[in-house]
């Protein structure tokens, strides 16, 4: 059985109180039990976790590298600046997923660089909770056909 | 029944014979049966084109906008200056994801960025075939929750 | 009888049914009628074409170097990208104006850069159909004073 | 009768004496005298007044608001630069339209910038005197069809 | 009794009429009312200013070198650009606070590039009409602590 | 009796002890009392504290929107980057206030740019001490008249 | 014996009519003749064409690959933004030379960007006509020695 | 007799009591009257005059058009962003100097940029008062041999 | 005897781990026992830490200032972009030398900008465990000769 | 009988040595004699030169003005900031052919800036050796047709 | 008696052969000559050297250190990019005037940057020979009144 | 016994006469005695030169090629624009280290660039005439560990 790590960052801890127009109104526990509960049905041991630490997030990914399969990673707003988790996600073999809920392509210009995803096997945006569904069926479905 | 257009832009009827360490060395042909046959598995029926010019392109969207519930479009090099397809994106009401094969974060600059992004629901990036299919659940699973 | 050709770019055959705060609800066929009608009155023969695809234009304005006295374009998005339409139009020695509907100084900030207008008599910016009958004024009156 | 306002700004009143390669060799009054017979025999009053002073101009602006049913303005150099005249001209809700008697866009860089446009209902560039009487038509023929 | 020059710059004679949403309802006979009784209440004699000429401006901060113990400037739109009142308040001993009455930095980006703050002891922005009382306090309260 | 959290950033618990010039030679402790009694003067109930960890201002900001009425922050160096703070404070619906010890408008020039202030009611930056005091009474007095 | 393709870009069909200052006064069909006759005399046999449209350059491209030794190509305009013909080059084997007749680098700085030159094996620019006769020797006398 | 017209800008009727480091502790007096007698011994009619207002230098720039042989500016902080000057001075035929009295090159990087330079005769940076007379010097001398 | 403290940065605990070609095979304990034995042979106390944690590394700077006599710390990417820990180094008074184990200069661009190397004594940057020990050595042989 | 300078600029006595994967395992001298030898065959009298010194290509640039029929220079890295290079050059009135070796547009990002080739003929880029020959065609054939 | 050293930078010595329209038609040994005849009858020794090498004209300026009690400078295009000629002209304590014929800031962009300027006392630009006795001139009536 | 060159560039040979606040008061020679006792002392025999010719310095790189075992080089400000210099240092196969006497990372922002450190082993700067002896301690002590 396949284990994922889904690690959320900071601010998400906020989800359903923040911005429910960018977010939705559903909340981070919401997130985490419908994550876990699709990755029972497709034969995916999910675990989840979020942080609004850097350093915190940074140990998380290296714990990973020897006890999951891959990571799901929505950095929140150090996707745009830490080049720190860029560093530990690429000091790690196992492959990384980058999850956005909204499309950060369509918001505030320093929305649009992400700083980690090029070290990521790839990014999503725009799909709401469906975006980490999306990754754990890539986990599962396997890489490039 | 939903229907879903998926249209691919410049050079993706290269795909398996052009760079295959960038994109696989599966053919269009063999992408555009994956995803009708995914689609017939899921209750979508999926139709999918190919084309080299914009203006085509440009038309197939336009088009779309009475005849399909979604597009999934993979705008190959016009994502990064095609500000008239992201007016064609933009003038329909139908959501439209975007999806790139590689990994556009991890490559050329000038691939990082994407006129077209803004007015899609979403982008889907670095999964190969996979990504047309995360984006097909999208469209059958509905939207964020 | 002065010879008019009214050309208008990309998604612009969406007019009436695209963003309708932005450009109005009336068609491109209400448009081309109305100048026609204008034209009439006027004492101008006009024709006007539109097309989605860049090399369509190039070779109207190639065209209409024989047979028309001048040229009214609306480049839609081309405007910011075609430098292949800016040497088309630099390519032939009568006037060309360059209109748009919407104010583009107030949009987003590449649709404030304009490739185009450099080699054309001057730009129209701003006011719905009536700026392409500026235009057919300014053919009609004459030049700069 | 509708009542319009024409500012020119800094420099216009050297028309006919300055570069007339580029702005032509009819002077600010003939100018003025052009606009005023044009609107009597279009059924507008038109008063035409030029400063080079940044704050007259502001000033006007703001004057006009309770007086005239819109305002042209070629701003000059100002155009460029001038926050200030932005600034009154957003302050008032006449319509504004902005004019400039040479094609600014096929001259130095600094004239493609225009931080007035944004506010004005639209911009006319490069047609000589004749631009100014198309804004006069502009505002006799209403608005955005 | 401390006397502090109160000065505001272009467009603020339009306050309570100019846009609302972004700078209240209240006039700019208002705001210096408020401040001249402010002032009275807490031992500051109060004179208050508005112009829309860079150059009276400029001339006013000269000559409070001599008659005040310091000046409160909400420069407008001039903030932006004019480096002829930055080198005004930098030839003068007195210290000078820069008041805006909106929140420049959640505005348009232009707003947000100040050209006087560095030669002024500091500055506000957000608070409306209180901005300007906060800094009648700075100067009646002392210096930093 | 309001209640107001007072936050200040990294390297702020080094007042008093680092560069003396820049400021001021009171430290930290100093500038908490000062404002708990300025408070207590005022009929506010002031809380203050201090961290170097990002994840840590972000969550006593997100703790304090639901226990105070508005939030004082001087994010320190986090001011130029930390965009996870921006959305926490953007996550919260209560007031916060920027405020910055000395003038970050006359010194390096990556001090002028704020990430966090255009989410913020309003920033105070130069009055020293003062600054807090002076965002204490906009807490007080209330908003933009 | 050897097989070159040679492509026009857009505006060329206009060589001779078109700015003869800066392109010279024969035609396309000259051009055309000329190196027909030149690969003859050189044991190559040159297949000629122009297009206006990306899209048909682009599967001129693609075509070309299986029956050509290499291309010779003026992508005109679409040298400085078209990165879907830049694309295409990249996705065939066979060597292309880029050539422009006029000296890109002494005029508009737009045209000092090539897209399209990194992924060619080489560059000529400024030597007229003779530069396409450059690129014949090129492929016949081989490659770098 | 030679007559030259000497124009100051901005704060510079402040010289000898502004920042006495930088541009020395003389006034403007000092300035006008050293020129005026070092004109007596050279043949030169001197007329210094100085103003804070753009409009006013604007006007007396196109008033000497007629009645001096040559104009030597200080435009003071105009020269770093007054468009409306350089119009001003493009617009008459009469050539014009620029001086500064300090060496702008070594200052802030805002005082490196001239938009006026580029329409006068030369500049003259660095030199104190005496820059004032070499520009007399060159135009008693004569232009380039 | 001096005492100088050791502090490595984020993923710097990966050592060995993480991409070997570029920051070889041995491990974080190898670097700080051979810097604590090379400390011994030259008289050096030498302490040594890590953390992925930036508020952590602030701090450690804070209590170093009373503690050591120097401090040689390798950021690893909070060089890039932590405004903080150069404040943390500019708010000691002790001297700070920062080394980097790969050459940094000669990898992604990011990399090549320190924000705090200009608060640090110097910088060491390519030389692997070496350049710690370069850092040893310079505090021992005392400064710039 | 026609005469050509051939001038290689700096590190390009190293060739053969220098990075062959780049530049190919041919020595200068090989390069030298296959021009002279080609030049034989052709009618024209090569003379080539290298240096290091920037002065001394100076020099040589303007010596070659009375003596030769025009140059082929391959300025080396001098290309991307020598001026003073460029000046030489534009100093005389001799056709002057800039050739690279390797493909520059195909390399680092600044070695795709010349400032030299403004001021050429043209520019042959990425053919080797062969690039000379086809310089020494272009001056035997003559100019553009 | 003063001893002042002038200096001529790459390609001067082409002056009167090279671009007369920019530079005139007299020669470098003109120059030298009216520039010692004019020192002659102005009490100043004027020594007057011209190189096209980098190297030598920094060594001509430390040289100077000991002789002369001033340099003028005109260091031809190395003024746009020579930072080892500023070190060398910062390294000596006698005053330096740079000077150039044409007036750089009305040519190509390059040109008018000078990062010479900032370490000398002043720069003279676009007075022709003129230049360079408004400079003797200023060394002899001496410095900034 | 290793050979190590030992290579100064422009201005160095100022050292001790040239703004000793940046560089100190020891003069070149001492420098270089230093280095020499310090390297025989260590087993390394170390020549040493400098120039103010940047053609000087590359030959003396080629031609240490075959001589030494590395090079030290401190190329002062040809660091920040010399290519020809970085084309030098990658064309031999030899080690070579960048020193930097002053921190250039605390000085001019020019300054901070470095175009030949991304082809060196590492770079040191900061530390004075340390810095030369941290890396012939490198080339003694061996490579990454």
């Amino acid at each position: 059985m396949m284990k994922i790590l889904v690690l959320n960052g900071p601010n998400l801890n906020r989800l359903g109180l923040r911005e429910p127009d960018v977010y939705g109104s559903k909340t981070l526990s919401d997130l985490q039990e419908q994550l876990i509960t699709y990755g029972k049905g497709n034969n995916i041991s999910v675990e989840a976790k979020q942080s609004n630490h850097e350093g915190e997030l940074i140990e998380w990914i290296h714990e990973a590298a020897g006890e999951f399969d891959g990571i799901i990673i929505n950095p929140g707003a150090f996707t745009h600046y830490s080049y720190a988790i860029r560093d530990a996600i690429a000091s790690i073999e196992k492959p990384v997923v980058e999850v956005h809920i909204s499309n950060v392509h369509a918001r505030e210009s320093f929305r649009q660089v992400s700083v980690t995803a090029a070290v990521c096997a790839g990014q999503i945006s725009g799909f709401g909770f469906e975006g980490y569904k999306m990754a754990l069926d890539y986990f599962q479905r396997g890489n490039k056909s």
